[in-house]
């Protein structure tokens, strides 16, 4: 269980000019964007997509809250590695851990903690029990 | 009546790192976000906000085509002139011209149609009468 | 040499919540980053990357003039394919022909005015000639 | 000077479409957008614009780390206060605490640390004398 933890997603993101900024790097809130692609797509390999979270289980998974270190700028053209693994796993909220690399370098590192909420109230949700089935990390109970 | 159509909303536009590229300049994206602040601060200065339209109205503008020249490019700091005059006004669509304007350099020059849809189906929509009357401008029928 | 115009470039984008907006579908403004990525990608498959365009030839592209017609709106988690296809060579610029559709439905058109400058002085500049080469299409001179 | 710290810098933001996303609320990338908009202007305010930083001091401001927590959302057509007060100021860098509200709502808060960078090489770099006199706050060596 534990070695689940430390499965790594990975999702490559072309740096595009949309992506950068007059000081000739990617612009800090534009790494935003790349975690959440890399989210949306590790969802996405376990079967859940947005769509379907929202239409069969009223989920939507909203970023309560973000840590975000910026150590070396991406600049126009890399391609960079944007990584996903899970650190915790609660009743109604998940945190991931997630990096982007330019080959061995690391550019960026985040802690993102996500909340699963009623799309109908905005109020906390349970993860659906398919999702926490398949996410066979342990709960945050168990870790603390 | 043909005067209105010659009425000129202006609204100003500071360019912010956000706003630019790896090439030292505006993305050229980024100045149709500009020319929609415009257009939603006209129509907020006719007392049409986006929300009321849509709760009272349900009406939704989306832009149908766009066509855009761009001239010379805007940088960092920058204080634009986003102006606004509307050049058509049909049964269910507006066509507007907007500038951006650097002092009394012309940067970009856009011919906007917009088109007015029922929120509900996305259909075409009348205009709401109060917001025809308000836009004392010349029907198509009338130009054509 | 007739053939090359219809060559057509294909590049898929997916449509993550950064694409999206309250009316619940694709911006307006976020077409314009899909085009330009297959138009960086269709300059990559040729051999040149903005930044070699940049280092070895100093030249940029940047997009002069835009056509756009918004027909059908794309949603969240949407495949598109945006596609690419030469309409225009001029000494000093191109025009690509570029749509995204998703499977068989047409959801924007777009002619863009791409014009090649000088970096250094954003001048206008012939075309790389290795660049020229390559596109084996018409000059617009054989055109008009 | 104590009271320097408690000095609260204010800026309006206006959320327009670009700024929201499918889930009906503003895209939590685009939050940092607003925070910057603050800063350059709080930065605008002290008689250092990003520009004259750069021409005058060779100073680029960069953020190294972020933390933000998202409370509650914003909606299209909100008028957001963004609001800035400077939690530390060391050699190198400052730390900046920032909120956004609606009304009396706290919808997001945030702590910043930007570094200042020299852009010629990109390494660390003392804050301009200038700038620093102004910032009349204690320096981290005092605080700690």
């Amino acid at each position: 269980m534990k070695a689940a933890i430390r499965e790594l997603f990975r999702w490559s993101v072309r740096v595009y000019y949309e992506d950068t900024d007059a000081g000739g790097v990617v612009y800090y809130a534009n790494y935003l964007k790349f975690l959440e692609r890399a989210r949306t797509e590790w969802l996405d390999s376990l079967g859940f997509s947005p769509i379907t979270l929202e239409r069969d289980h009223n989920a939507v998974f909203v970023v309560h809250r973000l840590e975000i270190e910026y150590r070396r700028p991406a600049r126009l053209g890399d391609l960079l590695d944007v990584t996903l693994s899970l650190a915790e796993r609660g009743r109604c909220r998940l945190v991931a851990l997630q990096d982007a690399t330019l080959g061995k370098t690391l550019l960026v590192t985040a802690r993102v903690t996500l909340a699963c909420i009623d799309r109908r109230n905005w109020r906390p949700l349970r993860l659906p029990p398919l999702l926490a089935a398949t996410l066979n990390a342990p709960a945050i109970e168990e870790i603390a």
